[in-house]
C-alpha cells in the first residue's frame, strides 16, 4: 500500500466531502424550501442578504414548544405566493439581480446568464430555475456531466487524457481536469449535454461520440467561498483511437496531455489537480481495476465518499 | 422510460437500504461500541437476551442531563476488562456459545463456524471477530465479494452469467444470484477469497480467474428477521470465453443461465432473484451504458441507494 497516495487521497475526499446536513444545521445554515420541500441549505452569510427580500422568502421559525405555528417546516421558504415553475424562476431571478447590482455578494459577479433546474429529487419535476452563478448560495443539488477519454494499447495498457485549464478560466485556472466538463443546464438532455461538451471543449466528432458510455454518477457536498455545493455529476468513459488528439475549440483549455494510469496516480496528488476532476479520475482508477482493495484497503471508503446520498439527504433520512 | 421496472427497482432498493441510524435509534436499537467507537447497533429484541451478559457487556445510560457519566458514549460497550483482539473474541464467543446452547435466538440456529472481522472502517486494525451468523444480532458491518461473470460476443453484445441457488440454502433457496459470491471469512485477502468462491462455486480455472477486475464496492444497509445487516461487498467483472460454461463444485448453486441483458431486467424485477444480487446486476447494467440516466432519469438515485456510506454512518458523520 502507498500510505502516502493514500493519506492524501483521503484529504482529497474529506475536503470534497466536508459538508454534512447536521454540522451545516449546527453552524447556523438555514434548510430552503419550496412548496415545503428542502431542495437546499443557506449559510449564515448569506441570509444576512437575502433576509430583506421578506417579499420572496418567508422565514418560518421554531417557537419554544420547539415546533413551528404552521404546517411549514423550519427554515427559508420560498413564498408560497409563487406557485408555478415561471413564477418562482422570476421571483428568485428578481431579488438575484437586484442584489447583484448592490454588487455585495462574490459569486454573483460570476453571473453566467445560464439556468440550473431544481428539484429534490433528479427525477422530480423541477420546481424552478436558479441562475448557476447563484445555486451555491442556495445549496441546491448541481448536476453535470464530466468525460474520462482514454485510449487503450493493443496490450490492455490504459492512457487517459487530461486537460489543463486555461489560466483565464474564472474558476480553478490551470489546473487539471477531465477530458471535457460541464453543468447541465435547464432543460438540456444529458447525454446532449455531454455531446455537447465534447464537441465544445475537445473536437471530437459525432462517429467517436459514438461510443461515449455512462457509467455511473458521483456525488459529493464542499464548501467554499462561493456557497454550498452539493454536486452530482454523470460520468461517460470514451475509449478514442491512438492517433486522436483532441483540440480545444472555446479557449476553456489551455492544452491536452495524455498520460498513463501511473502518471495519473502521481498528478492525482500533485496539488494542481481540479478536486473534484480528481475524484472523477480516481473512481476511474478503480473500476477499472488499477486501485484495489488489497492493495489499497482503502478504496471501500474512498467509494463511500464518492456517492455521497445527496438526494436521500435533502429528504430528511 | 419503463415505468414499471423503474418503480419495481426503487421498491427494491427502498428494502434493500430500509435502516438509517437515526430511525434505529429513535425505536429502541442501542449503539455497540468496542474501545469507545461505534461498530454496531443493537435490536431491542436482541438486548432482551444479551442484557443478562453483564460479565461481558455494559449498559452506558444517558442521565438526567443528557450525558453518560463517564466517557463512555450511551449504549451498548464491550466490557473493557478486554483488551486485546483475542480477549474481545472470546469472550463475545463464550457468550454466544451460551446463548446458542438455550437454542433461544434464531440466527444462531445457522452457526457457520465461520468468524468475520469486526472494525469501524475496513481500513481499521479489527477490533475482534465474531462468528458470521451472529454478527446481525450485533449490526457490524459484513464484507463480501460477488462477481459478475460475462460473455462478450464479437458484435460487443452482452450476457451475463446467474447461478440459481439450491433449494436447500439456509437463506433465499432456488433465487437467482450472481456467478459467486461469497462473505469476507476473517483474516482473508479479498482476491484470495473471489478465487476461492469462483473455483468452489463455479470451477473457473485459474487461467480465467487472471481476468478478474475489481470494479468498486456497493453498500446498503438491510434488516429481516435475523438482525441488522450494513453490508458492503467488493464487486468483480469477469469478461468469460464463449465456450466456457460454470460448473458448481459445492453444491450451493442449482444450475447456471447466460442471459442476455434484456432477460436480466426482467428477472431483476420478476421477485425471484436474491434482493442483494439483483442490487449488484443492477449497477452492472448502470456501468455498462445499458442503463442510462436520459433512459431512467432515477439512475442517479439508484446509484445513490447502492452506496450507502456505512463506515461514514459508524463514524458518527
Amino acid at each position: 500500500m502507498d500510505q502516502i497516495f493514500s493519506n492524501k487521497i483521503l484529504h482529497l475526499l474529506n475536503n470534497l466531502n466536508k459538508v454534512t446536513i447536521k454540522d451545516a444545521l449546527q453552524r447556523g445554515c438555514k434548510s430552503f424550501y419550496v412548496e415545503n420541500k428542502m431542495i437546499g441549505l443557506i449559510r449564515p452569510d448569506f441570509w444576512e442578504h437575502l433576509k430583506n427580500y421578506t417579499d420572496v422568502l418567508e422565514f418560518v421559525e421554531v417557537n419554544a414548544s420547539g415546533h413551528t405555528s404552521t404546517l411549514l417546516k423550519p427554515g427559508v421558504h420560498l413564498s408560497s405566493s409563487f406557485k408555478t415553475h415561471q413564477e418562482r424562476t422570476i421571483a428568485i431571478h428578481g431579488m438575484l439581480e437586484n442584489l447583484r447590482q448592490k454588487n455585495i455578494i462574490l459569486p454573483l459577479r460570476g453571473w453566467r446568464n445560464e439556468n440550473y433546474s431544481v428539484s429534490q429529487k433528479f427525477t422530480d419535476e423541477p420546481l424552478l430555475e436558479i441562475e448557476r452563478s447563484a445555486c451555491g448560495l442556495f445549496g441546491t443539488i448541481q448536476y453535470g456531466v464530466h468525460v474520462n477519454g482514454f485510449v487503450k494499447s493493443p496490450n490492455g495498457e490504459i492512457k487517459i487524457w487530461l486537460g489543463k485549464r486555461s489560466k483565464t478560466k474564472q474558476t480553478f485556472p490551470s489546473m487539471y481536469d477531465n477530458l471535457c466538463a460541464g453543468g447541465l443546464t435547464a432543460r438540456l438532455g444529458i447525454l446532449e449535454c455531454v455531446k455537447k461538451e465534447c464537441k465544445e471543449e475537445a473536437s471530437i466528432s459525432d462517429e467517436l461520440l459514438e461510443d461515449l458510455t455512462f457509467v455511473g454518477t458521483l456525488s459529493y457536498f464542499y464548501e467554499d467561498e462561493r456557497g454550498l455545493f452539493p454536486e452530482c455529476q454523470f460520468v461517460y468513459d470514451l475509449e478514442l483511437p491512438g492517433d486522436f488528439t483532441p483540440v480545444n475549440a472555446d479557449g476553456e483549455v489551455a492544452e491536452f496531455l495524455l498520460v498513463s494510469l501511473e502518471e495519473l496516480k502521481d498528478l492525482l496528488v500533485g496539488g494542481n489537480f481540479k478536486p473534484n476532476c480528481a475524484a472523477i479520475c480516481l473512481e476511474f482508477l478503480i473500476r477499472h481495476g488499477y486501485l484495489n482493495p488489497d492493495s489499497d484497503p482503502n478504496v471501500s471508503y474512498y467509494i463511500e465518499q464518492l456517492h455521497s446520498p445527496l438526494q436521500t439527504y435533502y429528504d430528511g433520512r
